[in-house]
């Protein structure tokens, strides 16, 4: 399936090395991660998955398709600035979010108004949506979306 | 100023009657509304500010501009489903946040990627955000927005 | 009622008095111009609707809603770039063209996916399809999407 | 390098297998196929690509990543209706046009805007945008955009 990774575009190398883990994790099950595109958090996670030889789609907000970071297989511009948010997390069957500041936050909400499952793995907390589950590593956030969509 | 309120689309009457209070604040301070333009705390707060001869801007996310509340003097259709929310808080220059759930939660994160202030009335905290202040009245949410923009 | 006026950005002194003598036709008959927002045929039919008292909505591309032209009441934001076009012929009731090139032509598309009416003041030849009318003057383009709607 | 293929969602059966053709083309020379997701032209041009083992991205209106035709590697939601347009042919480096209506016309547009080649095969004459060309076959259409990109 398609997960939809939302996170820090700033992150410090131990969020970094999480996110990779996410990414490795899923292009080792055979997922493809869409994410945001740029840095951080979005690019670790494609860096990951790229390292496994997993698919990484990225929605950029630009309009240059080649703006993305390096570790994407897939991209889309968009051209809407920060509208694409809803694209990122529409995109998924269901979500993990690693840390995040504001654009991670509106991500959040955009998944519970399309109702998909989130992980949680140092983020928001959103225990006030029942698809919220606030996890500790990794493996549990995969294993929380794996079993979301079945 | 224009002002962004968001928040509920099935509200209780006592939500509905904050929105509609802060709707009549907005118009007698002069300040115009922009609102997701459907039903609970929009149409409670469109209500309030043209029952006091405010302007209303309702951001629709279907391609219908008649699709609205009765108590919308601007509807703009955008046919863009609920990715229409990021250009509900970039039309105003501060928020005001009440009660609410997904939708709203993602509007809280778009207004502070756009860094608005954001004055909230019993909705999510967001107070790991600093352009937000948790507020008690629809008097000290008019009055926080206001400063903000000062 | 709204009535979407699309035209070139950069227009010489003929097609912007034409463009300007549309906005007052439309403010004289109590009709609100919608339009992109910025110069040429935008700048042109908003400062003809204001010098006659008309309303006038930009549907602006990037985020600041200050951004548009001065002739612009109401502006809105939506950062969406140029895929912001779709907007400014789904917020009017019927569409005026005037002159143009790529961005117009575009318009052009949405207004006859969106079933609008469009009256064509020496703009890209649409007579293939049946909403289109290619007229000589404000007065017949004006006169045509006031029949358009009844 | 990716290819927007646009064109009629409701097609005869020569220009259903002319697009088929195109599709084959671009899959034949590595190019991925980028276009609206639906039927006609769009169902046509993936089958083609499929059928040689090509790469197909569909940019869909809707929110289900799912609604697009069979022939679609790479779905992408968007639920921006329309408005989607813009992005069909802002993810390829060039584009092909086949039939078509009005649709097809605002993509022209946009494709234009976006200062994209486009090689038109049978659809709307924009001999007024020196990026256009008129072909007569499938083979002058793909040469016309690998010479355009390069």
């Amino acid at each position: 399936m398609r997960v939809s990774v939302i996170g820090g575009s700033t992150v410090d190398e131990a969020t970094y090395e999480t996110a990779r883990d996410v990414g490795r994790l899923l292009a080792e099950r055979g997922h493809t991660v869409v994410c945001g595109g740029y840095g951080g958090v979005m690019e670790a996670v494609c860096r990951g998955a790229r390292e496994h030889d997993g698919e990484t789609i990225g929605v950029l907000k630009g309009t240059d398709p080649a703006e993305g970071n390096e570790w994407i297989t897939t991209p889309i511009a968009t051209g809407m600035g920060d509208a694409r948010n809803a694209l990122v997390v529409l995109n998924g069957g269901a979500c993990i979010a690693i840390d995040g500041a504001a654009g991670t936050l509106s991500e959040l909400g955009m998944a519970f108004v399309y109702e998909r499952r989130v992980a949680g793995l140092d983020t928001h907390d959103c225990s006030a949506f029942e698809g919220f589950r606030a996890v500790e590593t990794p493996e549990a956030a995969v294993a929380y979306v794996e079993r979301a969509v079945e």
